[in-house]
């Protein structure tokens, strides 16, 4: 791990900076796309500028070596990613920080910060990545203290299982560090979330993390082999089975838990050879609508693409990825096994059948998915986090929701959603704005439809008017029989309307399993439930 | 549904019994394999033979309609289909019969039923088509009064979304009632346990049952899109969603319930085109461990066969598919959108490698997987649960157990398994037994090995010889690592070694649950867990 500190700002490392050329870029899109003829700038915070509140619990001598009370820790731990974040970073708001972050190296160390948060009555936020865009792992309004228990260091791959196709590995073991101790193995999970660099398998796992595949394993569950969590009750482990019909399962109590219920700490994850055939396109569809008509068949073929990406008009066009008229949609197969031009052919028969358009010539291998559209799209993907601490200090509105619907809802459900998205906008801002939708992943009953917004603001009421435009949309997404989130979690910014979709009998056991489990209401309070 | 009567004493109707002709191969078979001479048979029982102890509870006037205290109903509901269940009925043991049989024809009638048990503290045993082989349908030893609610009326397919390929179906379907009403619209579920025609989707559901796809989708579990459960603390229904992220799956803490937390009126279920195109193979291999290897790779390369059912050569002979020296792979791959032969020859390349032999010519369509070892072996699965009634009455022990183990663990896991069933039938009966065993369900990280063993009985004390056999087997499957059970769920009779399994904290969450939805531990006690 680098010893490089992380932007409490921002995305990534401290000296990981878009470009001048790259800020100009992103201005002219935005004056141009809002009609703006000059941006003012609000400075990017400096740590020592900033004065936070005592921490109000003392740490005990014995915990010293790994609990901080450092100002920049506890800045860098006071927010995760989200627009919301962004703009009380700029905002100079960190009102409320953690009063401790806690830096276990071990299991045993856990157990004695639980011991020690129990007695002093404290909070204790469980942080992977901390790229949370839900408000997941920001202290709670509570006179309670409260620690935020960093994971950092319980990484690693402990153990490869090579015949089962299936690792050991640490909940703290960030993306890159977990697929480099993988790489001498042949062995890949393959699970590309955006924040794949800045977020933890942990983190993967208590938010139900969307991964690398389009199709079929679309988010981390699957791959979730057996579990590690420590609870303030006790620690469990359950059995790395391939598959088992034991009562309900363990794991999947576990699984989008968000830190409620228990730390992971390990879990043994079911890999796969790297892939070494590949077969990807691009083609591009003038109707968005027609577009989801043909993804929908895709989708129902069971061709089960790893790439299977439809991004509309504008959302391209923005990224630079098209001129703004055609949607386009991204294909890709890979396989360690076989080529996959036969089910990328076929895809494309379908492609043709709704009458998207392709260069037959460009539908092959490794290089054609680096070049054009699926390329400026991908390297587009993969900055878009750090243009949000260039834009929130310019003003600019940029936040993202996805969600999950059936096919037979989707084309009503998408046009009433943007609609409603698009109105508050205008009435927040005065100005129109800006909706844009891909599909992040699709099944063969549904799309998970990602929208995007974008919106000039106004400096010093950003976070009221992203909010006020976040709720517009929330609220005809969930009436309208949509999940809340797909696959960045609930957190605290999502509870008004996960509390209306989640079945309330359901909630009462959720409730009750976690008085069991955290009898004090330990941990993340205010994540998923109100505890008793 | 027919009106005949099903048999309290086997399996299917009544009119349904194998042929003389077919009684006289099984008799030949057992007796040479044992060396038995003659059978001595026990009649099979007759109802009206029986007498059971009364009823323990009065049946208010205004539930009559819907509640039964009829003499074959309560023989019917008293057993599920396992050996000790036919054991129990060739030796006239109906001593824990239920008081009462509610058959409720609609969900009002369920909360009715619910509120008059509730009042009189009785026990409610949720019943879909009574072929439960683990002790999970019968009443517990109890003083307190036992209704089997058993949902056969609630059946049908309620409504088809053929745009999302998705139906909304009632939990008391049976089998060829689901894909009879689901044929017209050329989609189908294509969930085919053994038990397909004496099951139901509520019943599948709640056991996690295990189906037709030997790959990917091996439980019910995945094809669940939302759950309606009616609790004796209300009803609850979750969201129509193609895939979520928002907090634990609601759905997932009901799937695998086993009735305990709740009944199962109503899922949406996800569905396909019927498959048009398929291709079928059958391979032989002379090692049992080679083919599992073979295995490995098919299942290692994402190939997602529907069938791999890797048959060792013992059971293959004892089923009349093969002469005792070879194991059969049979391989059928099946889409309802693309010849299927590619899949197929990239599987047979694999055989090759592993040394199995096949008839190249052999390997196509339908009509190939309908006759040969392939198609034998599809008869006697078939025919099997019919075997029981002729067996058990001659003193001989079939009995199965199914696990699921990671591959890195199989061969060891498996050779131990087997050696210690051989020496329990040898220590219980004196006589050597037959275990043998196939893979029904195949995983990347490993095999759902299903066990069945013979042996040669004596009447008299069939239940506690069968006992100690899968005693012994059992105590080794668990602390090899194994689970209980892979898709035939806890029940009663596995529940020593599924408190083992299970992690006990997670016991304690279930448990916390399962008191907030069923305060009075009205739901099926005794299965799952031991209610507070």
């Amino acid at each position: 791990m680098t010893s490089e500190r992380r932007k409490f700002w921002g995305w990534g490392y401290e000296s990981e900076v878009l470009r001048a050329d790259e800020i100009t870029a992103l201005e002219d899109t935005y004056a141009k796309r809002f009609g703006l003829s000059a941006f003012q700038v609000t400075p990017t915070p400096r740590s020592e500028d900033i004065s936070l509140r005592m921490s109000r619990v003392a740490v005990p001598s014995s915990l010293t070596a790994i609990c901080s009370t450092d100002h920049f820790e506890r800045l860098l731990h006071s927010y995760g990613k989200s627009f919301f974040d962004s703009a009380r970073v700029f905002a100079r708001d960190f009102r409320n920080p953690p009063d401790v972050v806690a830096l276990p190296r071990s299991e045993a160390d856990i157990v004695s910060i639980l011991d020690w948060a129990d007695s002093v009555d404290a909070v204790v936020i469980p942080w992977g990545g901390g790229s949370s865009v839900v408000g997941g792992v920001e202290p709670p309004r509570t006179d309670r203290p409260v620690v935020t228990l960093d994971l950092r260091y319980l990484s690693g791959v402990v153990e490869i299982d090579t015949t089962s196709q299936a690792a050991r590995i640490r909940g703290g073991t960030y993306g890159p560090a977990l697929e480099g101790e993988l790489k001498s193995s042949g062995l890949t999970l393959r699970h590309f979330p955006q924040s794949f660099e800045f977020s933890t398998l942990g983190g993967w796992i208590a938010t139900r993390g969307g991964g690398h595949y389009a199709t079929l394993y679309t988010h981390i569950d699957e791959f979730v082999e057996s579990l590690r969590v420590i609870t303030p009750a006790g620690t469990l482990e359950s059995r790395r089975l391939p598959g088992s019909g034991a009562g309900p399962s363990p794991d999947r109590m576990f699984i989008g838990s968000e830190g409620t219920l228990g730390i992971i700490t390990e879990a043994w994850m079911r890999l796969r050879p790297r892939p070494t055939f590949r077969a990807s396109s691009t083609a591009r569809f003038k109707d968005f609508y027609r577009a989801a008509e043909c993804v929908r068949a895709i989708a129902q073929a069971h061709l089960y693409p790893a790439n299977c990406r439809l991004v509309d008009a504008d959302e391209a066009h923005i990224n630079g990825a098209g001129d703004g008229t055609s949607s386009i949609l991204v294909l890709t197969f890979e396989s360690a096994d076989r080529p996959q031009e036969p089910g990328m052919q076929r895809a494309l028969e379908i492609v043709r059948t709704y009458g998207g358009e392709f260069d037959p010539q460009a539908s092959r291998g490794e290089a054609a998915q680096r070049k054009g559209a699926a390329g400026q799209w991908r390297d587009a993907f993969i900055r878009m986090p750090y243009s949000r601490e260039v834009l929130t200090p310019r003003g600019i509105i940029v936040e993202t929701f996805e969600t999950a619907i059936t096919w037979d809802r989707f084309p009503h459900f998408h046009a009433r959603v943007k609609a409603a998205t698009e109105q508050a906008i205008r009435e927040v801002t005065g100005k129109p704005g800006l909706v844009t939708c891909r599909f992040t992943h699709v099944y063969p009953d549904g799309p998970a439809p990602y929208f995007s917004f974008h919106a000039a603001g106004d400096q010093g009421r950003l976070v009221d008017q992203c909010w006020a435009i976040k709720i517009a949309a929330s609220d005809v997404l969930n009436k309208l029989g949509g999940t809340i989130t797909h696959h960045h979690a609930v957190g605290r910014d999502h509870r008004r309307w996960y509390d209306r979709e989640r079945p309330e009998l359901f909630a009462q056991g959720l409730i009750a399993a976690k008085k069991r489990l955290d009898p004090k209401g330990m941990l993340n309070p205010g994540v998923l439930f109100d505890p008793e």
